[in-house]
């Protein structure tokens, strides 16, 4: 069902041998150019496809009159589903590489379909229908449980039962490159009244999230061999987290004002089709889960990811490394969760995985974990230290897959902290 | 800023003396007829009044090429902001009695523009950008509070310092007379592994709920004195709820699938002039909140809640009364709390008042409280008793507001439960 590209293949336009967007990823985006509004595009290289242009030369295998790429986000064409996706797909490898001449042999049109990326700015990539955020990594789980648990009993009852999950706020999430002011909040006080005050425990969270493409209806469920047909593909996350203003908040009805000033992603969305190359076995479970959670091919996808922390002062040092394919609850075991009540689901949906740490001593996916809850402050090679973050600070998180000679990047999601304003 | 009808106006078509929709309420909803698409009305008495013709005509206040009233929803009409919205109900009710007499004397358009409300279909009045849920009432927290955790300290040591909140699911927020499934879901098992079947707690949740109009930028705040300029007008909501689930999933990050298959809200947006003349005192807080949550006008609205249950059986009572003046946290505390970070808010975000318990015996709003989580069955007319509800069970809320001869309706929200499908 996935639409694998021949590793061999090569696009006609000039791709650097390092470029972590080749042929066979083509993740989609949403883009701009001064003379020219919002449209769709797949990257490729250091190029962005822009596919309106194909669309209306009549080249991509959609009814024209659908306008399916000239809008303002993927939402109408990822809606389409796994047919049309992957027809699509097929026929940008055909043209991109020259198999199919109609683009590489028409002069006017591949001056209008390839976009140079540094002339472009880029968007969300869909209109975020609604945003929840999963806990789905155990050793980010029974990490925050020995700080706030009972060491013992790191993990809560239900965890090794469902993918916890939360709503999260949607209207605050944002695209990577937006900087964003420290929060201000409700700041617990040991034994007192609250302060109001500019948080003091800024945390980021080392994330993925998914796309719902195709939707579902109100009142019917989506198993979890049913959830390729709804996942539209994945990007980067950093679920900025103010640690203060959330733990005073969150009994009983969980994180709300603490995670709700800034969650960004990263602007290209690669889909399952290009991560299958990376298909990797998923963590025994233990117990099994119950019938509605069991898979009939249970994979996970091994992508690199790595967090890079750079101060005002120009420190710049990686601080973290982690994998996708150490989360316990898969995708698709979230999506069944999630649809497990009748509840629906809608394209541009954004599902985040939770914090991605894993077995390894650095493999931790936020400060809180890292400097646990601030007792052991991380060393930067400028010779400073940081609990939490700072004014001033950059995170980047970073995603890539490689298997031989074929590598895939998601890209990179940034974002930097800047003052509070009272 | 309010504009309030005066009280001894009369619509110049025939309404009811006691109709709860006089031309001093003037709500607003989405509405289709058989020949013609979805369009913006208010309703008057047994009449919805069509905003999208008298918008054609040229007699709103409003950009004749807006069209703000011939879409689907109310957004884009919401979110130009009170002044707008002041001037199109100063001219609604100046035609509607004819003070201003171009729409009584002109006969073709008194045909398009009154439509009978039994020939008219509802729809939800808003796109729901997104949704969030309060727990404002003081006597309902205490009494879950007594219920689950000590009856001593029954009120989490936050309640009384910030609207207490989280994001709720957007996408089964649903309009007033969809019948839904039991859910399915994950069940608690004392002492062992959850079980997968159907809810066998599920209970109903007396709410309001406000509309945003005007949004706000992110990393910006709205205080509780400028919430006027944002609140577009108020619902009645049946926040259904699997008590079963919920209690199993919502340690530690809140509610998520026991209240995501489907939340219920009235067709009929009441809007806050309407109400003006319903003010009453908000309840006295002590300890006084944080200064973002001070409010220089502090007040509520004088509003009759009731609940009427309807079985298979054929038994209908009233199960509880309330009156949305109970609330401890206002509807401009909560947006202040809510923008407190800096998150933003959008026309068509759906903001829920908690469940509205009260002082009085019978001020419950949830069979969870009136059962005391099931120990003690609620008895029925018809000799039949309830802890939780039962298929085929209906549950009807109401709300209105009386002053001397004036009385408002914010109509009616119901909803049925049919059998779980496996």
């Amino acid at each position: 069902m996935f639409e694998i590209i021949d590793p061999s293949l090569r696009a006609f336009v000039e791709v650097a041998p390092d470029s972590g967007f080749p042929i066979q990823n083509l993740p989609y985006g949403i883009f701009s150019t001064p003379g020219q509004g919002m449209r769709a595009g797949v990257a490729l290289g250091g190029w962005i496809v822009d596919l309106h242009a194909l669309e209306r030369a009549g080249l991509l295998p959609v009814a024209d009159e659908a306008r399916l790429f000239g809008q303002g986000s993927l939402n109408a064409y990822a809606a389409t589903g796994r047919p049309t996706w992957a027809a699509v797909r097929a026929r940008l490898a055909a043209l991109l590489s020259g198999q199919d001449p109609r683009l590489r042999d028409d002069a006017d049109l591949r001056v209008r379909a390839f976009v140079p990326m540094e002339q472009s700015t880029l968007h969300l990539p869909f209109e975020i229908a609604s945003y929840t955020d999963f806990y789905s990594s155990e050793e980010h789980a029974t990490n925050v449980g020995k700080l706030f648990r009972d060491p013992a009993n790191a993990l809560s009852p239900n965890w090794k039962h469902m993918p916890i999950g939360y709503n999260g706020r949607a209207s605050s999430v944002v695209l990577s490159g937006h900087d964003f002011h420290r929060p201000m909040g409700q700041l617990p006080v040991a034994g007192g009244a609250p302060a109001w005050g500019a948080c003091r425990q800024l945390d980021f969270e080392l994330e993925t999230a998914f796309f719902i493409g195709r939707g579902s209806e109100l009142g019917t469920r989506i198993g979890p061999d049913q959830a390729a047909e709804h996942i539209f593909g994945m990007v980067l996350m950093n679920d900025w987290s103010a640690r203060d203003i959330q733990r005073w908040e969150y009994v009983p009805l969980g994180p709300f004002q603490g995670k709700a000033f800034a969650t960004s992603i990263s602007p290209w969305v690669v889909t399952l089709d290009a991560l299958e190359p990376f298909r990797v076995d998923a963590p025994v479970q233990d117990p099994a889960p119950l019938p509605y959670l069991r898979e009939q091919d249970r994979h996970a996808y091994d992508i690199e990811l790595t967090v890079e922390l750079a101060t005002a002062g120009g420190a710049r040092a990686p601080i973290a490394r982690s994998n996708f394919r150490h989360l316990y609850w898969t995708m698709p075991q979230q999506l069944a969760h999630h649809t497990s009540s009748g509840c629906n689901v809608r394209a541009g949906d954004l599902m985040g995985s939770g914090t991605i740490s894993g077995p390894a001593g650095d493999a931790m996916g936020s400060l809180l974990e890292m400097t646990r809850n601030g007792s052991q402050p991380l060393a930067l090679p400028d010779g400073s230290s940081r609990t939490f973050l700072e004014d001033g600070d950059e995170v980047v998180i970073r995603g890539e897959a490689r298997r031989g000679e074929l590598r895939i990047e998601l890209g990179s999601v940034r974002g930097r902290v800047l003052p509070a304003r009272d």
